[in-house]
């Protein structure tokens, strides 16, 4: 029994996700599908791209990742179903994976992209809008099913990388940037823990706030104190305890987080 | 393993819609369960009826889909079980089937409806203000199990229609309307491809704006510009290339749509 | 094949509740997730004990409830799990759990709670800031796959109270409070049905409007009637028929409600 998540921009609202969860069991009926996100803002594919990359690896080996942020529907952008590492992916051709195979690069791991032009897995008939349905959901289910992803399509040698957010090094330390604020207000930056290995001593700047830094943990200070700690997925975090950093703050992304190492 | 899906107006915070999936899987511990939405503004019967009868066909034969808007409950109001088709449905009836019902009708599929009164398949303690799940889960999960509809009640011969938006036939063509508007603010109207057959040379009027139709699909124009669409329910839309529609036009759901055909 | 709930203050927005579902699935794919609710206020302990008080029981036997409303995450508070009756749970030991606790002890249901100590059967690494994901979830698949529950660590003796709202005896009634509101406006009370026993002549004040009570259904009043009922959880509800009681009383969580009886 397979696990194929789902992010998308569709929201909750309108049946779209449960069409496509209809889908999948029409072909595999065995599988345990899992929501990721379907609130990425409309068509940002990097924000659904930096949500997939911290979830993808928590999932059993094997799980089929499909994503749908999709502005180039409708236009001649390919589709593609990748093998990175343990995980399938399953998406547009649009950059939206471009840090996951980043990673994989810098871990060597295999990587397998295919261009979706096999028409026999896709529903017979197929809109010019849809394609979610039409067909990512039954390429999905059939990856989740066995199907071989060379019988896909054609192997996918060039697939479109986008810029996404990068720490750039200074003379003082680190000039890195907000990549996103979670739902308590807590400040993302794309400053990595290996970037600054063993720095304790370090000064963050953000909106001309100073937070001293790093602690390992919100319970080394008290309730409404701004902190920097390394998050649960290895990045560098501005949070504040027991409140939302980024309200106080006014941070937004994008923001520039200016790291100071004190030696 | 049959699908359940659900459709309510529940809302997903105060834990309603788990409560109703934990009493279908006490029955039916095998099945899967697909949220359709949960979004369906308050009460509306005929916003959660569109959203049913766009999404209803693509789930597997066998599928039961349980809708609960439900502002007649604790009324004399009477719930019902209807096979339509390859699909079931559960939930109150009020006229929230009607659309799908006149489709059927259309195709001449079969259609049997009982009306739910054998409370031997209902939870044994049945509150007045929540039939979704001391009613409808018990049924949903039973006919999932394969419980006959006919042992649930007898023949429901009159079940409640109500009036949804119907395009009208004009001197020019059509007088249409906005019937939903999804995530993206792309604008859903209730006039059907074949009420337009072959029709690529059209214009659409609403809120004082004049659109071109038809384009097959999004990338035949560039972004920020107004098109016209036969969308992936096979119905008429009016969208921005990788923008809002509603929003630059300030549309709402019943605005009137007034589609010229040239000839 | 078990249940597991999930019940946090994630949000669904950023892919954390996505992660945690993943983790589980890794470790019992056979299980079935079913999401309470991921809107919890941000560390809301008392809005979440609410939530899942209401929710538990609806379950199968054997269900796992596992619950991340955790403002301590990172400090000493400690992680339990506890078998309750029929129901198993998993979180941080910080009182949510108070109002299912005072039902088990008034029912004289068993109860087992231990500290999660037994780093077994956590995720290999443990995050200062997701225990959600390191700990509670792979304990939640453990106990869905059968490990006893003395496997995970000691007695947890001790566990966290915190205060609940409880309604208060008067000379002419109850004080009671809002304790929630639902996503129909109808407004939650602590009163419970037995508090009241056969009082159907009362009458309630909050925010300096009466409400004549007590109906038994919604029918029994015209749309837009203020109305005071028995909820579908055996507590005291103020509703506006087909309306939102809430909106029109600007009525929050917390208000006092004055119940008089009339004799």
């Amino acid at each position: 029994m397979p696990v194929i998540s789902l992010l998308t921009d569709f929201g909750t609202r309108d049946g779209f996700v449960g069409i496509v969860q209809g889908v999948i069991l029409g072909i595999a009926p065995e599988v345990s599908i899992v929501d990721i996100s379907h609130a990425v803002p409309p068509q940002q594919i990097e924000a659904g791209g930096l949500i997939l990359r911290r979830a993808y690896r928590f999932f059993p080996a094997g799980t089929v990742h499909m994503y749908v942020v999709d502005p180039g529907v409708g236009t001649q952008r390919r589709g593609l179903a990748a093998l990175i590492g343990d995980y399938f992916f399953v998406g547009p051709d649009n950059g939206l994976l471009t840090p996951i195979l980043a990673e994989a690069e810098l871990a060597g791991q295999s990587i397998q992209i295919v261009q979706l032009t096999n028409s026999h897995y896709w529903r017979s008939e197929v809109s010019s809008t849809f394609h979610g349905r039409d067909i990512f959901a039954p390429v999905a289910a059939q990856l989740a099913l066995g199907t071989s992803i060379t019988d896909l399509g054609p192997a996918l040698r060039d697939p479109i990388r986008i810029k996404f957010a990068q720490p750039r090094k200074t003379s003082t330390g680190w000039l890195a940037h907000v990549t996103s604020i979670d739902t308590f207000g807590n400040i993302k930056t794309d400053l990595r823990s290996n970037d600054i290995p063993g720095s304790k001593a370090l000064t963050l700047e953000i909106r001309n706030a100073e937070v001293p830094g790093l602690v390992g943990t919100f319970g080394e200070r008290p309730p409404g104190q701004l902190i920097a700690l390394i998050d649960s997925d290895d990045h560098l975090e501005i949070a504040e305890v027991n409140g939302s950093a980024a309200a106080r703050l006014g941070a937004e992304v994008g923001d520039e987080v200016r790291v100071i190492l004190s030696e």
